[in-house]
């Protein structure tokens, strides 16, 4: 569409802005599939914590994998800079406000630690869990090789805004065929946002792409840069690039919906719109066992002259298990979102992820008006 | 539309973004009709009370009666668990705020006693009022010809999402050929939202269906499963349905919007979508006669592993006859339902429901700039 | 546009959706004409004050003439209902919160004295003053003679919506054909929003047509019976019916908007949308000069069931001559409204009202974003 | 598109209406190339300081020359009326709330003094930097003059909206052609946010055109006489008369963005949409070194009748090279201007500006949900 002359733009939808709708043939959620492969590696439910370290540590790894998921583990992070991260974390959640930045920007100053790599995904394969690990794609190739030496089950390079092509007078771009040579073990790579970029990783040889810049109008990348894309449309548009390829190709590259989403309504509408699984960072950092102690903490917009993300206190803990598998406590829609996405394909008529894909969706925003925010009170408990 | 590459999405509209258009001829007030007929029963009004415990017991089905109406008693709710509800009514209203989940979870593990569906219904007949009754697809085989035995006079299959078609490899789908030979009197069926799944509903014997599920952004089903359509569009959509089956079948199926109704504007507009006649909940739940004491409670998501809904505080309230028919005592449009329902009706220029749905509508979203939130203190009252 | 099968809405678009675009050619402030002509009365200023009893009294008709506009008085509301309504107004203005609905529904019911009706017209006649006097269809064949014979300058016939053609079984419609022989004046009727209703109006004889059913989503009209078009829209299809109608005729039946305004940027809209003129209440009410002594209530919904108005207080206020003429002492557009008129209509290149109505229009929602709430505080003085 | 019978609209565009969309080919940042070129003048940042008088001074202008931007000196604020501008800005700023405006129109009436003009210029070339100048069109003949013999090295004629066009029979419009002859100097003139308006200006010899009118719905402008156009749309739209006139004349005419823009993303977004460059006022009256003292003011709708601008008092502050190069000590997008346009550029694939204007857009509204808002404690760092 035009938004001035001679420019146009298209139309981006978030979650908020759809709903699923219901089939007129609805399927027992028990008999509902929501496994995912990637690659060898095949999961029981499509969720992966993200490699954020409020979020995933030896620990919660071992639990995620135990629960049907797969952690990643973010091995630029603490866990890898510092023999004893809790100590560290300790400092992060309990400084003072005005301080946090300052903290948070030293404290990733420590150098990274191959040994810790190392060690860190040895725990959790000694503990039969199975693991992914995280680099940037300036590390990817130092980094990568240890930990899959050292047993982890799925590579994840990831940066803001992964692409295949980068061009630089004074850097080394990342060589595509050589990491991919190194690396035996399942390759997901991210993050991008549309068919082009998607396709040219699936090119390079990913076995999966994660979808998420900038999701949300309130996101750091969105606020500071001005870049980003809604989830919908841009798992919508890498989706395509999936289907393009495995027709070209016969290989099917996983898709991965990160960020943005909270509720298990929220990943049923990425898989909706064309996701294979998720990754999730802050119900994870929400867990009772999360590293982060009822903190969260970013890691956006990695320049230099830029900020890491803020410290968020996390209102509402649960145990991972209950996050994931429920009972529900709350009707908010954060526990049990396992549950959550196994009724909601019951309900769109979707025996598994591929058929829950293609599910009819409808344009509806979660935009309220005054006169409903008011009414909520009275009738909330109504729907 | 297009949402992404190859994927679309139809756009679906609430009460809050239209509004309904004065019509070059209007009526006056007073020769209004807004009967409804379910089958062979006919109401004054076309209002009927949700099958929710904290909206309809067997007193305020007796005066919604006698106000022209028809309540609708939950067969699966607390006054067919407990020879007492009030007591179990008065625990939940009394518990302090973090047990209100735990204690509603209990309260409904109580069993479901047939001698207690006879005997409310027994009771609201005694009175010489009408009723209906309304049970799940699970338990409607066993429940409704209990209930309708004892004189219930209109029978209600629903749950937040029912199709004819139901798969499953464990649990047997409803014999809706048997339903339908066991019940005699009307039957309405639902919840939909589509025309699909509206007519299968027609074709299975239904003679009302309801349509709603998560109608709204805040909804519980909409925010946990992420399923819903806004109520306008599932409205025309659930209408065409019955216009077409009229058509191919001489039969008219009514169409019960369920849902996302809190004023006579809600409702004028749920009519001029294509409604025959409305189900509220929250509104008769802040009746001073309702059993809910001043809270309400819905059972939105009934799975297992997700939550009952919240237990929410009733800030406003009056008497039922007020409610309904005025006078109205505030300017929210809270009161006097029916009386704004006829004034909508003339001021659009329709004699009858019939009329009423092929009104001219309008989008016109009620989203509230800053300014107009900052100027409604002066303005409100010039409009 | 489809809102659901079969089912289809127009797009209506208020103050707060859209913006006037400057003109490549400016004009001096200093030589814009914004005279109004009614019939053989001619106004400075396109601005009538409305039909509300917070707004209009014998003192306040006075001085709108003396700035150049014309005051409407009400015949139905305090004025002619009492020997001195001051004391009255006291009464609503000193009751409290919780009377005030019980207050005004009981002041409202004294009877209307002709006498009063005509003492009142000729009060303000005698000073020297323009003033118009308003009635409803019901009481129009009485009341407005009596206003005219004592040299009331303009009549109006007003009610939430009024239509040529009016169906009743008992009740009889007014006769357009009788009161556009009793009444030589210039003779207003409304309100309308469509141009179907307009233009039955303008062949019914009347010299001007009010437009404004529920123009917002907050409006009484809107919440409690759903009716309602935003003003934008309802503007443009109504002048369309005036030109279509003049080009018929040869006769100019002019347009006045009325509701939704508050400030100079509101009024320069509703004239661009294609108005000649514009009805403001809550601006007038909130004049020092004003008779509701610093509140504001309304008359909407006159449904015998439904309330009337809530009684609003009034924030701010200013003398009647700086609401119109200015200078301003707030930047917040509801001083020096014809000032700020005049401007707009210099910056958009209009040298007139005809000019103006055909200025470009910009659809640019006035909707705020989070980030832009919170960003107001630094950037509001950028701009 | 239609907003009523016989009367279109276009749609326009905000900042907060769109994203950016990453490439599949991204940049080294320190490979972005960001200078802005205003004729014969070569600026290392593309960033102008606005001619407000909370944001330059002498001493600021100096700074801002030295971190490689471009302050534009308001040759009718209080630097050019006042010996001392300190004392009266002291009082301005220790004005009780309810005196400012008073204040404001106070020290307004003090006279230009040439000399002064003269003086301050000098001032800032004798300490080797660059400078811009403004004043309005009323002025330029006068006053410009003196501050380019003075050694400015742009001149700058901005009122709220400026054309080549001005019709009035008591003022002698500006004299275009005597301007350009008189100014050796590139001259840049504005505000306009129209194709057509922007070619006249360009026609009339102008180096750079202004862009911004009202650019959001709280803009005083937009609120005070209803006019305005959101800046991507206006952007785009004087953006493609640059194109057009480049290609006509081969004269390439700087548009510089002015006005709505707060963070890095605002400033990514002003030249993705075709700006070669942005002036903005609050965030550099938001610097340390800012003449305002921790205020600004405004000085919009420079009309006889309407108040000039409020005072609004700036809560966080930094120094201006943290704003403009950081390192950032907060993540919303306020601080390192530079380095987040080059960040946002880097990942848009753009190399310099002349690319950045042709990046892809997409449509993302900012506007939060009431979840979402909700929400944001929990997963703002996710993003």
């Amino acid at each position: 569409m035009s938004i001035g002359r001679n420019r146009t733009a298209y139309i981006a939808y978030g979650f908020d802005d759809i709903a699923l709708v219901p089939a007129a043939e609805t399927i027992d959620p028990d008999d509902v599939d929501v496994r995912l492969r990637i690659g060898n590696v095949e999961l029981e439910i499509p969720i992966l914590a993200s490699a954020m370290d409020a979020a995933v540590d030896v620990r919660l790894a071992i639990l995620m994998s135990q629960l049907g998921g797969l952690a990643v583990l973010n091995l630029e992070g603490l866990q890898t800079r510092y023999e004893s991260p809790e100590e560290v974390i300790e400092r992060i959640v309990e400084a003072p406000q005005e301080e946090v930045v300052k903290v948070l920007q030293e404290v990733y100053r420590e150098p990274i630690k191959e040994e810790l790599v190392y060690e860190r995904v040895r725990a959790i394969k000694a503990a039969g869990a199975k693991v992914g690990v995280a680099s940037t794609p300036l590390q990817a190739q130092r980094l990568l090789p240890v930990a899959v030496n050292a047993g982890a089950d799925v590579a994840v390079i990831q940066s803001t805004v992964t692409t295949v092509r980068f061009v630089s007078t004074r850097r080394q771009p990342l060589d595509w065929k050589a990491i991919r040579e190194t690396i035996d073990t399942p390759l997901i790579v991210g993050n991008c946002v549309t068919y082009e970029a998607a396709i040219e990783l699936m090119r390079a040889g990913a076995d999966g792409v994660l979808v998420g810049v900038g999701p949300g109008a309130a996101c750091t990348t969105r606020q500071v840069i001005g870049v980003g894309v809604p989830q919908v449309t841009a798992i919508a548009d890498v989706a395509a690039a999936r289907e393009d390829f495995l027709e070209r190709t016969g290989r099917y590259v996983i898709v991965i919906a990160d960020g943005g989403m909270r509720t298990g309504g929220d990943i049923a509408k990425a898989i909706a719109a064309g996701a294979d699984g998720v990754m999730i960072g802050s119900p994870i950092a929400s867990a009772d066992e999360a590293p982060g102690k009822g903190y969260h903490w970013g890691m956006a917009a990695p320049h230099p002259g830029l900020p890491r993300g803020t410290r968020v206190k996390i209102t509402y803990r649960a145990p991972l298990e209950t996050i994931l598998h429920g009972p529900a406590r709350t009707d908010d829609g954060t526990q049990n979102l396992v549950g959550a996405l196994k009724l909601s394909m019951a309900t769109c008529g979707a025996r598994n992820i591929r058929e829950m894909q293609k599910v009819q969706i409808v344009v509806a925003p979660a935009i309220q008006s005054e006169g409903k925010l008011l009414q909520r009170q009275q009738s909330k408990a109504a729907s």
